[in-house]
């Protein structure tokens, strides 16, 4: 169902006929004004549910037209996560304004959400969740269930914790429910359960999840006192974020935004940077040309392989280099695993070149050649730079993002762009090499 | 832990020390009679645990190699999306000997999933679930999970159906487990819920999961029987899997395969045929550069700028065809965005195109030039072929990949080589006609 106006949007949210998230969606394309007067509608509950699900940018906003008394009661009902984000992006200023309004509880829990640094498992969990003693019975810990978070869902599993809030294991509430009232925890508890340290990189966690196929994780800090739960469905947006990153990356398009809400202006800021960058290695190939212009002068038919060279050679690397980014990103490939990367990619640069190599060769054969040597000089030059530009590209579409990894640079900063153009220096030299041994022998025109 | 042979892992999941997917992990590395030996030393059910975690492939060459009889034992126990996966993967003749030593429900429930097309939520299900009526009291209910898969978790909420098996709602097991014994389930079932059918398209399945912060998702037929449930866990595979193949199409590296157990030639396979089709669109460029040959032979000082050019076109149309793609594949971009996208990309390639241009023409005036007009002219011709170059790899590289999806190919053709490829192509003959036009002005060496 699609609203006609905001006010409709909140009217469909108070008869259950739209998700607070369908009405955030509907909300994002509006102006501001316009998700104030909606979100004046509603009761603070369901306004808290809407502003859970707009972006993170629409929600700093708001703190800054919304009287700060209102906005604080709207705040007290987000999600724990959501709401941690958004006063940890707030100005200092506007932060120490609004949380004094905040109810103790959750101001104290915002502090904890906000403490932990953004891309760690503490960033991604929530602090709702089931919690009951090890001690108690299943009797005083179906009570304990009902009296905490009346409304709320706290998820399949309930958390069993000693005196110190040491986790010990976990219940499901199928077994808790299976259970009879008169057994104690200790009894059914699970204590063979994954856990996740909040300090732990989120990139971990997509694997966990789906590895031991868990609905939610309970998160632990380093004396492993239980701290926080981390939802799948939250791991799936980790997880989607991730992958934005990478292709991203691997296209050197900058950081992932919002795309179609940004302005031209600020995609063509998040854009130049590297093509400037890419320009400046595209000019360093432009005075090798300049370089060898004696070779072209002599014989201009050497221009005609040159991009074609080129071309194969940041293909070739484009291809590892997906592979490699993407490895590197999801775990399947490991520093140890470095020269085996390697060196596999080697000899498919090898395999693949020779292929290449000889359909360029056999292209140079049909040219009608001119100064230096005939067609049969000119396939051999061309087909051997070929071999060796695609060998170049793959080892290297292997290597650096490997290597930038290991001395702690972003693997990202190695787009297959950036790859292709240093490929592309190395391809000059090599060609012209190349040239003066095999098309040009004994009469070098350098 | 690490074990130290495929024996001693057994033993060790048998202890609980090491989980059937740690097991399976330390397996995949070892030859086949070594896997076989440790499945032997485990009872049915853990080997089927084990094997559920294995590649596909080692799955499918296990069925060789165990006899049928015992691997139809094995089956039975193992997870009903996997092992429908795998009898789909097995040869007609194999799956006939196979599938009779099935017990009837298993063989019956193996052949409805496997009729799910892959790709579609119905491939991605499970038929593990809790299920009641509608009519049930909460005693009832609570009996009839107890009945139900006794030694399965089945998710954290039932489903209620009516007597022709449609779902009528949900009930968590929290609701169920807080309730009163003699509710009926029609005072506490939950009609508002999201669900999914069988028929729709995987990958929507991470936008649901991630919009309705859900754990798991019912699934329907056509006529709103439930069929099945998709866990979140099952959906960060999905969304895992869609990312590599975004990432691989968009650097041309062919289907995502598993990488570091694959041979040199393998991926050398994989990877051939887009080079190739690259190859022959680098060709047309090298002929193109032969047409032209007559301006080169007049003003060699031409060709310094090609790969600049070429290069700088390749870079701008990648990012903008990481973006699309992308967003295409999470939803972000739709079929109705696609004016406003060319558009934008339109206009974000004019202004980083300028400045790309402003330092191609800057570097062009520094250079020495022979045959035909000065620096000056150079530096014009170089710079308005860059701006025109980068906004049209900016412009393609929206329209191609909007258009083939428009027209049901896959928008997975469309690599960032491959739309480089064409825009290397327009390159060469926009920067021959400007050149004609600014260059050699009157005097056309063509």
């Amino acid at each position: 169902m699609e609203p006609t106006s905001p006010r409709a949007a909140a009217e469909l949210l108070k008869s259950h006929d739209l998700h607070p998230s369908e009405v955030a969606d509907f909300l994002e394309d509006r102006e501001l004004r316009e998700i104030v007067a909606c979100l004046s509608d509603l009761d603070e509950q369901d306004a808290a549910d809407v502003v859970e699900h707009l972006d993170l940018a629409i929600q700093r906003a708001l703190v800054d037209v919304i009287p700060h008394g209102h906005m604080a009661k709207v705040i007290e009902r987000m999600a724990p996560d959501v709401r941690a984000d958004l006063i940890k992006e707030l100005p200092d200023e506007v932060a120490d304004g609004l949380l004094p309004l905040i109810a103790q509880a959750e101001r104290q829990d915002i502090a904890r959400l906000a403490a932990y640094e953004e891309d760690t498992a503490g960033s991604v969990m929530t602090t709702e969740y089931a919690v009951v003693n090890l001690d108690d019975t299943v009797a005083m810990a179906r009570e304990e269930l009902r009296r905490q978070a009346p409304g709320e869902e706290t998820g399949y599993y309930v958390y069993v914790i000693d005196s110190g809030r040491r986790l010990i294991g976990i219940v499901s509430l199928r077994e808790l429910l299976l259970a009879r009232s008169d057994q104690h925890m200790e009894e059914i508890v699970d204590r063979d359960y994954v856990s996740i340290n909040a300090e732990d990189d989120q990139d971990t966690l997509g694997d966990i999840f789906s590895r031991y196929e868990l609905p939610s994780v309970p998160v632990t800090d380093e004396a492993g006192r239980l701290v926080g739960r981390i939802t799948a469905d939250d791991v799936i947006d980790v997880v989607e974020e991730e992958a934005d990153e990478d292709i991203y990356h691997l296209g050197a398009a900058g950081r992932p935004i919002d795309y179609l809400r940004s302005s031209v202006l600020r995609i063509a800021r998040e854009r130049i940077t590297w093509l400037l960058i890419l320009v400046v290695t595209g000019l360093i190939t432009s005075t090798l040309l300049q370089h060898y212009r004696g070779y072209l002068d002599q014989a201009v038919v050497l221009v005609i392989f040159i991009p074609l060279l080129m071309g194969s050679g940041g293909n070739a690397g484009s291809q590892t280099t997906a592979v490699i980014i993407r490895g590197l990103s999801t775990g399947e490939i490991e520093m140890h695993d470095v020269w085996r990367v390697v060196f596999k990619e080697m000899r498919v640069g090898l395999l693949v070149g020779l292929a290449l190599g000889v359909c360029a060769a056999g292209r140079a054969l049909l040219t009608h050649t001119n100064g230096g040597g005939g067609p049969v000089r000119l396939g051999l030059t061309v087909g051997l730079a070929m071999i060796a530009t695609v060998t170049l590209a793959k080892t290297l579409g292997a290597v650096l993002p490997i290597l930038f990894k290991k001395i702690h640079l972003d693997p990202a900063l190695m787009s297959a762009p950036f790859i292709s153009s240093i490929v592309d220096v190395v391809t000059v030299i090599g060609y012209f090499v190349l040239a003066d041994l095999i098309y040009f022998p004994g009469s070098s025109p350098g």
